[in-house]
């Protein structure tokens, strides 16, 4: 490997990357805020138990792990959610519920590298706690697809697909499946759209072990909507919460972007009610955001038991979406405005600089002594909306030319009313 | 060390510490834009060879290294520079120049803990590549100050100390120093400010070993301006240099802020002419920002020839320094509005929170069903300027009471004129 190349799986950030990541944070960012939550962040590495106390040893695999100078075992984090468990069970009853929280943690995970996955990358993290009532549940769905369309997306580019744990247990369980093979089942069921569907229902065979069942939960999982689910087991408790958060989410105006589906899992031991994925309509990106309900992990940590639910999106898929429908924004201009010195004055050109930067205006000249051919060259470099010139013929009257590099327009300005003038035209 | 505690030089950053840091960057960013930068970002960890190449094997003390997966030795950043001249070395002559770039890194070092001192922390780096002339440190170091006085400090507060590694060679060339001898000299002249005056005497004849060549190098570090020092060997080129840059940074507006040092020489290898670092005015704390000139990194990875100048700023002294002065920003409120369903239609309370949300102001309302009382000591947490009630007996003329907390103020509002009322009185 070069010395010059970034490390495998990572990125080097160039300023037109950079910029389309600073679009994604900040429209993140201006979510997060409209729906009332805080922002919070927590190390780039934790203690390996941290991990391996939630996962199980098995999640090592998947971790930079290290031993620091200390001799402490060490991993960087691959997720958030485990730091802000213990976070919030550090602090116990002290914290005021509900905590409303986000954060836009840098992530690492030694993984295969596909289309839409790295292995550093970022996550937006949402997470309400100390709620166990699904308006929880409700507010954070709403603000999942409040996050889509701060973007520019629509129900037309998006749909976030709703389904729950207790639900599924509580189906599984009522034709048939013994308690000891769900885990094991709902392991199968995440990977439904990652094999064909032969191969899937071989797969679900033999882990129920038995022909009959198998074809059961086929049917139960071909259901298409909650009543289609429910009408397979009536007496099912967990049909009636799920059917309330939908209600709950049509008073959210979110009717459009959220609909039930049986197959919405998510992974093992982590999820106790509600799950649900942002899917790009096309599905043919990797889910673009997921979460659920998880009302035993702070407890798992010592902490005081605390109902929770929460999501993550991650940055990469969200910006293939976003290239993909040609909703990503021009990169800014380094300087809002360039100064040109026409003459070799360049204490005036100091002077002009500073104060458009004084009065916040993003503002620079040449730092060498050049042409102005060369000069102007450089505004264009700096994608200069203003070009400012001084030291010529018109400075006599205290005066500078101040041309808008977008419309053409030249105009005289008193260097007094420099930035008032280009303030108004901004 | 129990699970629940970060890592050791590590911080857990809660709503109210994260309020702090996100005052910082948001004054760095609008800093970078003012003075013309734009944001770029490297990886979290790079190739191990990346930092000895640049530092010598003698770093990796200070390094957090691990080996990857795949067996390649790999370190979490220390410091933003070598990733910084590696992406401007790859992109050899495409990248215009001058290249004014900056970044706000996390950082890592596995060092002692002291004031000022922590393990993981961030930077702002800021840095002007591809130009040659006193200008761009001119330029670099009026950001320096820029970053300062943006966020509430001013010359009672700090002070920019610069000198010159070009100079500083010269004068002890100049009075007798041997070449292989500067290395040393250096060294030693970094302790000056961490040992008793005597000590540092005693450490200097020893590096130098000569009684009467220590004497001239004592007399010569006594030198308060540059006159002075300049004074000792008239005929050092350098001084030149150094007043041509002061006397740019005078056309800048920077003469109450910045004045030479003799005693600002930096780390080794590293800097190539201009010195500088930013001190406190009671020289109670570490240094809080530092840079100069590096003129030789970016050919070292193998890139073109590339002047460059930069400096460094950490969050960790700065933070410190800010609550001495008590110029920090109280922590904003969670959300804007808060709306108290004075019945229990908690559809009619959705509906109010969504029409808020959806036109950029931040809302929330209880998700649970509570009394008013209640409510209101959930609003107050979220530390609302507004609190909206709704579903009591206005309702029924299409209107809601909407109360100000800062002034108090109660007022009816027409629902469909909330956000309006709102936004103007923010």
């Amino acid at each position: 490997m070069s010395i010059l190349a970034a490390p495998k799986g990572t990125r080097d950030f160039y300023p037109e990357e950079m910029a389309l990541r600073r679009h994604i944070f900040s429209s993140w960012r201006r979510t997060c805020r409209r729906y009332g939550f805080e922002e919070f962040d927590a190390p780039m590495f934790e203690q390996l138990e941290l991990y391996t106390q939630k996962s199980g040893d098995e999640i090592e695999k998947q971790l930079y792990t290290f031993t620091d100078k200390g001799g402490r075992d060490m991993a960087l984090r691959p997720e958030l959610t485990p730091s802000l468990a213990r976070m919030v069970a550090a602090r116990g009853q002290a914290l005021k519920r509900p905590v409303r929280w986000y954060s836009i943690p840098r992530l690492f995970r030694y993984e295969k590298m596909q289309r839409g996955r790295l292995r550093e990358f970022f996550q937006l993290n949402m997470d309400i706690l100390g709620i166990a009532d699904q308006t929880a549940d409700a507010d954070l769905i709403a603000a999942v697809v409040g996050m889509m369309t701060d973007l520019g997306l629509d129900s037309t580019d998006f749909s976030v697909l709703v389904s729950s744990r207790d639900l599924l247990e509580q189906l599984f369980r009522s034709i048939g499946v013994p308690a000891e093979r769900l885990g094991g089942v709902y392991q199968t069921l995440d990977k439904r759209h990652k094999v064909d569907s032969e191969t899937f229902e071989a797969m679900l065979g033999e882990t129920v072990g038995d022909r009959d069942l198998a074809r059961r939960l086929l049917r139960t999982l071909h259901a298409e909507t909650l009543d289609e689910a429910a009408a397979e087991a009536p007496e099912v408790p967990a049909a009636g919460r799920l059917r309330e958060l939908l209600s709950l989410l049509s008073a959210y105006g979110m009717s459009d972007y959220v609909r039930f589906d049986i197959g919405i899992v998510r992974g093992l031991a982590y999820y106790t009610g509600t799950v649900f994925e942002v899917f790009d309509k096309q599905r043919s990106l990797r889910a673009i955001a997921g979460g659920g309900r998880y009302d035993r992990l702070v407890s798992l940590y010592g902490g005081p038991d605390t109902p929770a639910v929460g999501f993550a999106a991650g940055d990469v898929v969200l910006g293939e979406l976003l290239k993909d429908k040609g909703v990503i924004p021009e990169i800014q201009p380094r300087s809002t405005a360039f100064v040109v010195r026409v003459g070799d004055d360049i204490g005036r050109a100091i002077e002009v600089t500073q104060s458009l930067r004084n009065a916040g205006i993003g503002a620079e000249y040449s730092l060498k002594s050049v042409g102005i051919g060369k000069q102007l060259k450089q505004a264009n470099a700096a994608r200069a909306t203003f070009v400012v010139f001084v030291g010529g013929e018109e400075e006599k009257a205290g005066q500078v030319k101040l041309k808008n590099m977008r419309s053409g327009d030249e105009q005289l300005v008193a260097v007094d009313n420099l930035v008032r003038t280009v303030t108004r035209q901004l």
